[in-house]
C-alpha cells in the first residue's frame, strides 16, 4: 500500500501561503514517493492567514469589501466564504488591525471596530449563519462597541445622542439601544478564535495588557480601563449579560466582550477552530506521516501554534504517525518540542543569505527540505 | 542491539574541524539514542584540514616546524605524526601554499617548494618511512626542484653552480647531482594525495592550467612551461625516470613530477588515502547509519569530495546502511546526490543571520540538525 502523507503547514509569513507551503511539500514528497497518497491541508492558528488557509482548505473564495478602518478611513478587507457556501471567515485585523494605523496615528481612545461589524453585517445580509472570527492584531480598545454599532445597536449618552466612536468615549455611555439590531444576528453563530484569556478590564484586562502596544499612555490606559468597566455595567443592565470577567472577553480591546454580549458567540482557540473546519482529523485517518511547519518555530510553538496543534491532533488520531515540522527559521530551545512529540524539526535555509532572498526562495527551500526528509525515511 | 553510527565528516571550513564536527554529531545522536554505538572518524579529502583530521582520527600529534616559505621568508608549518608514530602527514600548502603569498607578491618564476622538502627531511631525520603528502594549494611552479634541493639534491648550471630557486630559472639547469641525497630517502614511501591529472608540461600542464592563478602572465606561462619541459629532459637523462607525462605529475606546479622522480612515491586521490589511513572501512562494519558532511555541499560533492567518498565506501561495506550528509551551506542541484546514493542532505542554518555568526555557531547547529535527524529515524 502506498504511504499516506498529510501535509498541514501554516503559512510561512512573508514567504508563502499555507497552500503554497502544502504544494511545495507535496512536490518534495512526489520526487521520492511518486505513488504516495498526499492530502494537502493548508492550516492557520486563527491569526493572520486564517481566512486564506480556510478558504484554500475548503475550495472557498475571498470577497474584498470596502469598510471603515480603525480611524474612519476606508480600507479594503477580506471576507472568506468557505467551500460549503454557508460559513464565513473574518480576520478582525483585516478591517480593524493595528497594521492599518501608522505608529504616529495610534490612538486607542478613538480607534473603532466598526469595520469588523460591517463585515459581520455583510455576512448576515448574505444569509450566512456561521462565522469564524479571528480577533488577533487589533488597533482598538472600544469593547467591540464599534462592531455592535455596525449591526444596528446604538450607544447613547444621557441626552439620547449617539456617543462618538472609540473606547475613550465610553464614559459618556448611558444606555444601549438594541431595538435596531440586524434581524439576521439572532440566527447567526460566531466562533471567536482567540488565544488570550484576559478579562475585559482590571489589572489583566484589555487596556492594561494590550493598550500600551496600541499607543496608550499610562493615563490613557487608566481611562480606557475605567471606561470598559463602565461599559460592562451598562451591558449588564441593558443587555442582561455578564461578560466582563469571562476569560477572553478582553481579547482585541474588548471585542471579545462585545461579541459575547451582543451576538451568539463562543470562544475557541484558533488552532482548534481551524482543525475543525479543515476536517484535519478525518484527513489524518490512516496517515503514515504528517508534515507541518511555519515560518518560525521555537519553544513557543508549543503554546498553541499551528505545528503543535497539528502534531497533537495527528498523534491522537494515529498514534504511530511520524510528525515532522519544517521551519523557515528555527529559534531557541526547540529540543523541548521533541519531548512534546515531534519526530523532527528541520530548517529550510540552504546557505547564508539576506532575508529577502530567503523569503523569496521559500517554496523551493521547503520542497528541497521535504525531499531530503523523504529520502531519509524511504 | 543498540544502533551503530559512524560519524565521518570533513571539517566545516572556517567553522569547526572534522573532529569538532564528529563530536557535535555524536552529541546530537546521544540525545536521542543514549545507548548507541558511535564511532567518530574525522575525515578530509587530501586538501586543507587533512593533517588535522588524520592526526585526530589516529590520536596522533602535530609538530610545528619553521621552514622556508615560498618566497624565502620563514613560515611555521605543520607536520602531523599519526598515532602509529611511524607515519607522517604533510600538507604542502602549509609550507609552500598560495595563501602564504600576498596577491601582489605572487610570482611563480621564483616561488619554491623548498619548505615542503624541509618537512620531508624532518621526517627522514626522525626515521619515518611513510609520508602522506597532500599537494593542493601551492604557490609554486618549480617542478618540485626546491623540495628536492632540501633533500640534498643539487641543480647545477653549465658552470657547475647551483641555479637559483624557482621555476623561472630551470632553463639554466644543466645537470642534476644526486650524490648528496638524504640517506633516509631510499627507505621512505610517499603517498601523494592529489586530485588532478595534469601532466608536467604542455597544453594541460602545470604552467598552462595553474600558472595564471599563481600570478603568471601569458609570457611567464610560456617560459615556465618550456622550463619544465627542459627540466623533464634533464631528469630523464640524469635520474633515469620518465615522469613528465604521468597524470598528476603537473600537480602543485610540478611537485608531483619532482616527487615521482626523486622519491619513492605514488599518486592517490586524497579521499582514498584518508579512507585508508582512518581505517574507515573497518569502522563501518556493522554500522546502521553513517553521518558525513562538510561546510559546503553541492552537485560538485560527487567529484571526489569527502561526503561522496564516505557515502560510496559506506554503501560498499554495508549495502543497507543509511548515509546522511549535513552541510553548513547547500548549493545547487543537490538532487543529483540522491541518485548517487545519499539518503538525505540537510543544511544546518537555523535562521537568517550574518555569515560570521553562522560560522561561530557551527557546532551547535550540527548537533541540533543531527538530533532532528535521529528523532526522525527513531
Amino acid at each position: 500500500m502506498p504511504l499516506k502523507f498529510v501535509v498541514a503547514p501554516d503559512s510561512f509569513k512573508e514567504s508563502c501561503t499555507a497552500l503554497e507551503a502544502c504544494q511545495a511539500m507535496a512536490a518534495g514528497i512526489r520526487r521520492v514517493f511518486p505513488d504516495a497518497e498526499i492530502v494537502e491541508v493548508p492550516m492557520a492558528d486563527g491569526g493572520e492567514g486564517t481566512t486564506q488557509a480556510l478558504v484554500d482548505a475548503t475550495d472557498g473564495r475571498i470577497i474584498e469589501k470596502e469598510v471603515t478602518g480603525p480611524l474612519g478611513d476606508p480600507v479594503v478587507a477580506d471576507l472568506g466564504i468557505l467551500g460549503d457556501g454557508q460559513t464565513a471567515v473574518i480576520e478582525m485585523a483585516s478591517a480593524s488591525g493595528i497594521h492599518l494605523v501608522t505608529k504616529e496615528d495610534r490612538n486607542p481612545l478613538i480607534t473603532s471596530t466598526y469595520g469588523t461589524g460591517q463585515l459581520i453585517k455583510e455576512c448576515l445580509d448574505m444569509g450566512i449563519q456561521n462565522i469564524i472570527l479571528g480577533i488577533g492584531g487589533s488597533a482598538t480598545n472600544d469593547g467591540g462597541s464599534g462592531m455592535a454599532r455596525a449591526l444596528g445597536i446604538r450607544f447613547l449618552d444621557a441626552n439620547g445622542n449617539d456617543i462618538p466612536e472609540g473606547g475613550g468615549h465610553l464614559d459618556q455611555l448611558d444606555q444601549i439601544d438594541l431595538s435596531g439590531v440586524h434581524p439576521g444576528l439572532a440566527a447567526c453563530e460566531i466562533a471567536i478564535a482567540s488565544d488570550v484569556s484576559n478579562p475585559l478590564y482590571g489589572e489583566h484586562g484589555a487596556s492594561s495588557v494590550f493598550g500600551p502596544q496600541k499607543g496608550a499612555s499610562p493615563e490613557m490606559v487608566q481611562q480606557l480601563d475605567k471606561n470598559l468597566q463602565h461599559y460592562d455595567q451598562i451591558i449588564q443592565r441593558d443587555v442582561h449579560k455578564n461578560v466582563g470577567q469571562i476569560p477572553g472577553s478582553g481579547a482585541a480591546g474588548g471585542l471579545g466582550a462585545g461579541l459575547l454580549a451582543f451576538t451568539n458567540s463562543h470562544l475557541e482557540t484558533g488552532i482548534d477552530l481551524v482543525i475543525e473546519y479543515t476536517e484535519l482529523k478525518d484527513k489524518l485517518q490512516g496517515a503514515d506521516y504528517c508534515l507541518t511547519g511555519e515560518g518560525q518555530i521555537d519553544f513557543q510553538t508549543k503554546f498553541g501554534k499551528t505545528p503543535y496543534g497539528v502534531m497533537k491532533t495527528a498523534k491522537a488520531i494515529e498514534p504511530n504517525i511520524k510528525v515532522v515540522a519544517i521551519a523557515g527559521s528555527i529559534g531557541e530551545d526547540i529540543e523541548t518540542l521533541y519531548d512534546e512529540g515531534f519526530d523532527g524539526v528541520f530548517g529550510t535555509i540552504p546557505k547564508a543569505n539576506d532575508l529577502q532572498t530567503l523569503l523569496q526562495d521559500g517554496k523551493q527551500n521547503i520542497q528541497r527540505t521535504t525531499e531530503s526528509i523523504c529520502h531519509l525515511i524511504k
